[in-house]
């Protein structure tokens, strides 16, 4: 397989991935996102798609984008120091999909590429990404089918990488100030440039191309469930949670802010409505309990 | 005047404020507030008095806290960076109150006191603080008004300060990833340890008395205006401002996540309820618009 870089097959391949999942989810929910193409300047275009009040999504967003930059802020990597101050090209999809219904999970994927440049000096190149899921009330078969469609995606490259990345995944979204995790994981890789070019990008077509696989069958199994007021709350009282994650810790929402982003396009996984309760806690033995005792913990789903 | 720390007048001090400002509170709303003393093996204490759900007030949250620590965080200063890494002790006061009317502007107030000390050295201290508005429709008024009876709590004390803080107080609340203020301003100040520490005390004192008297009023004024759900609607929005703020930029909240402290007093900040819609824009001529193009800019209010 090769090892020389070729960008516009990881551009195009973003780019249809993103169309892919848009008809995906537009199928599902009967409403059509808005498409909203956008270009900075010289330093960057995209397109942001976006659906909000749908009919089971309340908000859902996938975002292409292709930037580039002078300088690339610490937040970009963790294992190539080298690179900080580099000029920096990177392109990637980015969705999250909030559900009405809290028995239906938020999901979350991403998948980028980035290359680090230097006058004469070869190329630093890696993909990053990962998929992982949110559930409000946890249902073990949902969450089990989750964790091996991906650790399926996986396992024809390498059978080592699911335990691995689904170990970077739980420590990736910890909420540190809470000591608690985001949801229950998925998978979460970054600087990854393993054997050759060719084979990082198939890696990387497979994670994304599993996505639907993974999530769709969620939502089909719980779209009909009912839901209470009082359930509605606990999903709106969590997804603050999501919020704190994305605006204190995540990376990706870092290095777009700190690299001046398009804000709206950044922080369209923000959720479309959010609680904030003064220390919550769960009643003893109920199902939102659960979610804390059962769910929201470290743990080998398959 | 003494220049001799009284570290347990401070204490006294922002104590009884936090009952006195709990009592105006209390009053205004008819509903009581839920008093939260707390402790955190030997690194902390304090008292959060938090009203969810009252009449008047959604979401209002005042802390009093004691902390200490054996490294100083980089977020705890600007202008004295010797400190970093020092043993220090912080106590001070922090509010936020969030009403249900969306006529009713949001007020924050922080107050607060820091030691650093370091064997054998003289301690270096400063007070810092702030009051500010963000309003979500607009009252020239009601803004001058805020403003006024600020500037009248500094003017005794020096008429350079209120110039010099407001300035502070407009740069600091800048939501730089958007470049929009946070709201119509205030005063903000830190690192302040001037002439000595009897004045400084006592200008601090101003300050945290006159929180009533600039914000009580506007309340009653606008308590019983008639809102519409695209109003309320228009302030959950404005809302998402406020968190993005706070957890991207404010100093005293990652100060707070940063040094390890108390989760749900740091964040008792966060509004109660909170909505992100995507690129959304406030209608040509509408009151919504007003507060952006006639209040949320850079203005000398008296």
């Amino acid at each position: 397989m090769s090892n020389e870089i070729n960008k516009n097959s990881v551009k195009n391949y973003l780019s249809n991935l993103q169309v892919k999942i848009i008809e995906a989810i537009q199928l599902v929910d009967g409403k059509n996102f808005l498409i909203d193409s956008w270009q900075r300047k010289e330093d960057g275009a995209g397109t942001t798609a976006i659906l909000e009040d749908g009919n089971i999504f309340e908000r859902a967003g996938i975002g292409f984008s292709h930037v580039t930059g002078t300088k690339l802020p610490k937040t970009a990597t963790n294992t190539h120091p080298e690179v900080e101050n580099r000029k920096w090209e990177a392109m990637g999809i980015s969705l999250v999909f909030h559900p009405h219904n809290p028995f239906i999970p938020t999901v979350h994927m991403n998948v980028r590429f980035f290359i680090a440049s230097k006058n004469k000096e070869t190329d630093i190149w890696w993909f990053g990404g990962g998929i992982d899921l949110t559930p409000y009330y946890g249902f073990k078969e949902d969450v089990i089918h989750f964790h091996q469609t991906i650790k399926n995606s996986l396992d024809t490259f390498d059978d080592n990488l699911y335990p691995k990345f689904k170990k970077n995944c739980d420590e990736y979204f910890l909420l540190k100030h809470r000591n608690e995790p985001r949801g229950v994981g998925g998978i979460f890789f970054d600087d990854f440039n393993e054997n050759n070019f060719e084979y990082c990008f198939q890696l990387i077509q497979s994670v994304g191309n599993n996505l639907t696989k993974a999530y769709l069958p969620i939502i089909q199994k719980r779209k009909e469930t009912k839901f209470t007021k009082k359930e509605k709350d606990f999903q709106l009282y969590r997804r603050s949670r999501y919020v704190e994650f994305n605006l204190l810790q995540d990376r990706g929402t870092l290095f777009g802010i700190q690299s001046n982003g398009r804000v709206e396009s950044i922080l369209m996984s923000m959720p479309p409505l959010v609680k904030w309760s003064y220390d919550w806690k769960p009643e003893k033995g109920s199902a939102e309990e659960k979610l804390y005792t059962d769910f929201l913990i470290p743990k080998n789903w398959v």
